[in-house]
């Protein structure tokens, strides 16, 4: 590892320990009482695209933003311990999860385990194998298209069994070339609250 | 919702979308190369707190920053086909996910939906029912003491079948108190890239 950035990482985070204030006197649940669903995109910044400071937002990140099984655990106790009432379900455009299928990362995983590349013609596989079949027993949520992914994500978490109906979820699609957001309003339909 | 948050997170994000400046134009796969696993906590700003701008880093957020299946699809997607050779796992002192067992949440939610609140008696629970028994098919990934959860997800994270023994883990807990990464050296040890 050549050029690791874990240098540059830790003399950050003393960098922003040196300087951390008063905020070791934040408490656990959020000031501000909502949570965010995103994308792990590298591109989004949710506490500056959203005006939020530390100790005001819960913040669930996986690729795609999707209101996996993992994301429901996580906004349950979000709300139910930790007291969050309005939840947010953020995707975006140029998303990586709307490059592939299922067909097409388990191809390349059962190739090799190195990453791949994309152009014109579509994904290559330049790494060297063994790679795994492993790949097929997992969903990977890919996305066809984000309005009809966060009225679709809005829905599933407003029908789960644990997600009271007092709760609004909000969708939108957050545009990397603006840093705007967009919002669905099939979605929102979906998602509002009912009690 | 007499005070919800919406008008003050558009009123940011116009805020936001004004000064984005030239980030509309950052490529999709992570400039750094690396992601972070981390909890949802709303103390924790991953950006501020290691030192990284929009378009460097991958960041994945649930309830823990637990090395669940929905982490790790994302964490494969991240280095398979956008690239990230490196990886960080991040829990943090006082965790929500300390304060709760399976059998506890369970009981509350088969209580009621709304927010429970805990003191120095435990947890109790004030809502209106009816609750519901779905939390029975839920393993809500507790923690029980921080260094051992960093230590086990690193682990389950280096022994999955998707993930080559090329990309280095990173094992830390990061103190809501000071701000600060602390190392976790087991943790370190077996997330080590052996190739």
């Amino acid at each position: 590892m050549s050029s690791s950035v874990l240098p540059a990482v830790l003399a950050a985070n003393a960098g922003y320990k040196q300087s951390f204030g008063t905020k070791g006197t934040l408490a656990l649940p959020p000031a501000r009482q909502f949570a965010v669903l995103t994308c792990m995109d590298a591109r989004i910044d949710p506490a500056k695209a959203l005006g939020f400071a530390e100790g005001d937002a819960h913040v669930i990140r996986n690729a795609g933003g999707r209101a996996s099984d993992d994301a429901l655990r996580s906004l349950v106790i979000s709300h139910k311990l930790l007291g969050t009432k309005e939840w947010f379900v953020i995707h975006h455009t140029n998303c990586g999860m709307e490059l592939f299928t299922d067909e097409i990362i388990r191809g390349l995983l059962a190739q090799s385990l190195d990453t791949a590349s994309i152009d014109a013609t579509g994904w290559h596989d330049h790494g060297k194998g063994p790679g795994s079949h492993h790949g097929e027993f997992i969903d990977w949520l890919t996305i066809k298209e984000q309005a009809q992914s966060v009225k679709t994500d809005v829905e599933r978490i407003r029908n789960h069994p644990l997600v009271p109906r007092s709760i609004p979820i909000y969708g939108y699609v957050y545009d990397v070339a603006t840093g705007g957001l967009v919002e669905i309003p099939d979605a929102h339909q979906v998602g509002r609250a009912t009690r």
